[in-house]
């Protein structure tokens, strides 16, 4: 089982702009990018902390799953999410050691990304997502940015003003060349990195 | 604020050789080492994702704070350690905007980091750790390490296979050069065969 690293770390927030009050505006986290997920009944912001990120999720339905964890438990980590090179291979392996999957199949996640999750019941009680980088992933990013953009505009969301500062500084692969060449050079663009 | 990156992410477990078949041996993390620390009234295990760590908190005692949150919320996602550059430069900026912190001066966490947690109640819900590299880190990591496989070994505890079993590996960087070693040699599984 090939686990490269921690992709992000999430919490449930009842608020995102109240959320980004502390973990951009204090602790000065670059917001990389803010995406309408409708299917999953969630907002979600993405903050970078240099390669990994720290995911927002707000619920955006009264009945959804998260919805109700943030009732029951309060806004707080939710999950953490590990990224490997065969998710495919990865789920046929934990299946086999009798894990307890969410989703025995991967599904499209928000940017879509391919993932899946195990059930806490086999991990001492940790929600853990497993993630396999995906070519489309940057252009579904790109149009459900841009999907929440309008309907943000359209009802007046002060989430709006973030979104539009995302789409700015929009780049197709979701922010890491930025941070690359915001590192090194001002001036080049780096080229595929190691994801 | 200089956030360099999420250092690791903690998980509070009521039996880390249960956590460990999960963690280590399905998921083939590696265990880069195990740590007692009777100051805090646990013993921790530290699994390496890439160039982060997932870290396994074991209560030894009935009266501490974890153990009491263990005890009310069950095993699960525990607190997020973000590594950054001056800690104290950072708790002093956090203290002007407010942040209510836990640890208002830096304390010394396992391995002999420099650690201070900011209070749930400002971040939204999330405990969170700071976390500066020090110099005398990998000593005193070293020199807890024994400790604790001096008296896992005294008491019979089953923890005393996995401290022996770091201390043979034992790298003062914390395994990052073993880990890079494996990445150079990119043989399958290679991970599995590590830990």
């Amino acid at each position: 089982m090939a686990i490269r690293r921690i992709n992000h770390v999430a919490l449930l927030v009842d608020d995102i702009e109240q959320a980004l009050e502390f973990w951009r505006d204090v602790l000065g986290l670059e917001l990389a990018h803010v995406e309408d997920a409708p299917d999953q009944g969630s907002i979600v912001a993405f903050l970078s902390t240099g390669d990994q990120e720290v995911e927002l999720v707000k619920p955006t339905t009264e009945s959804s799953g998260i919805a109700r964890y943030l009732e029951r438990r309060g806004p707080g980590l939710h999950h953490i999410c590990l990224e490997v090179d065969d998710i495919r291979e990865c789920l046929a392996q934990l299946k086999s050691r009798g894990v307890r999957l969410i989703d025995p199949e991967p599904i499209v996640g928000t940017g879509g990304k391919r993932i899946a999750f195990i059930h806490p019941e086999s991990t001492h009680g940790v929600l853990v997502e497993l993630y396999e980088l995906t070519h489309e992933e940057s252009e579904i990013r790109l149009a459900r940015a841009r999907g929440l953009a309008d309907r943000a505009l359209a009802q007046g969301q002060s989430v709006a003003a973030s979104v539009l500062e995302f789409l700015r500084h929009l780049r197709l692969d979701g922010g890491r060349r930025r941070r690359d060449r915001a590192r090194e050079q001002p001036t080049t663009e780096a080229g595929e990195d190691d994801v």
